[in-house]
């Protein structure tokens, strides 16, 4: 059977992975949007405080940074620094050919250590708490991107 | 034939789109190079005002931020905001077997609006302009994404 | 014999440059980790400086940026501008079947064009240094990139 088809479970846990990571990657830019429209605030480049259909009442001070925008911009910024290297170490991944309910762990693993992050950086839980959830998704990259390494040396 | 083949005329369209936007993301750090060199500044680490063949009159002022080369660092930022989950889920949308047409509307379509989103960022368009060339490709980044999702859920 | 298999010598040499660029770009997470608690600072969520088992004594200043931590923060950052890129336009390549000794050239020599790159910012070389190990590693990505475009296009 061919390895790059959604007929393959392997593959097929992959896509599921990468693509609920990718949509949660896509709502970290809306929250953004949602944010900075609740607070009419939190934007970035001078032209935002021209007079427009969605900025009826501009003024300077929504050029300065708000928290209640910039914790979704670091949430973001934590996705930028993870996901793109788990979305393509995990597709390398499935060219070791794991068993299923290996790749399972890890991939789903993932997902749900990168959603309980969220849940912690949204809702301003301690740093510890946040570091372990980021601890645990970073190892089980670690660990697929280390595994396909030995399978492309012979290993 | 082959799904993962540039003869197969639906990949050939993301391997098009994909390209052409990695370019797209490579330029924005030449343009960064380019206008940090015109400005003479911009710079952010320490070491960038020691006195070198590039940097013959180096000052304390080149390490403050200038809009003129923030400007860029920002439309870079939105690219790494979005560009990289488009590249994987483009892909991944190949195994879905779409028609060609309608992934030709997809992922051109989505390169379209990413190139009509630098000019209006680049030239300081209000912000609405830029937020709706913004929507389009995060719209179509978000079908993609959903269309693999169900596609490997065997729906 | 299939192009995506560690079989392929041209895919393996893909996967080991992109597996080893992986492990590069999260020890900068793990860098900055080991930094931050080294100079019990630089810090950027309010919520880092509650009283915790990691951070027994906290204070306001734990949230200034720190320029022992930031060089790190920055490096990341030049990672995530470049290495997403490169991750995809890799892979890309492979399907244009280059001679195996041109792959290595160009794959492998990305990765010691990055690694290099590493040492002279994290040692605080002088930005000319940088700039040219940054260049090598930028011009290989867009030969790789353009090759696969004009592939794709049918030349």
């Amino acid at each position: 059977m061919d390895q790059l088809s959604l007929q393959n479970p392997v593959f097929a846990t992959y896509v599921i992975a990468a693509t609920l990571l990718i949509l949660k990657a896509v709502s970290m830019s809306w929250l953004t949007v949602v944010r900075m429209m609740q607070v009419k605030g939190g934007f970035r480049s001078p032209e935002d405080i021209r007079k427009t259909a969605l900025n009826p009442e501009p003024n300077l001070k929504q050029l300065e940074p708000n928290e209640y925008v910039e914790r979704i911009r670091r949430i973001q910024m934590n996705d930028l620094e993870n996901l793109p290297f788990f979305l393509a170490a995990g597709f390398l991944y499935v060219f070791t050919e794991p068993p299923l309910w290996l790749a399972q762990v890890l991939l789903y693993g993932y997902v749900v250590s990168r959603l309980l992050h969220f849940a912690a950086y949204f809702t301003a839980r301690t740093h510890d708490t946040r570091a372990t959830l980021w601890t645990v998704g970073s190892l089980i990259l670690i660990f697929l991107t280390c595994r396909t390494l030995l399978a492309a040396l012979g290993y």
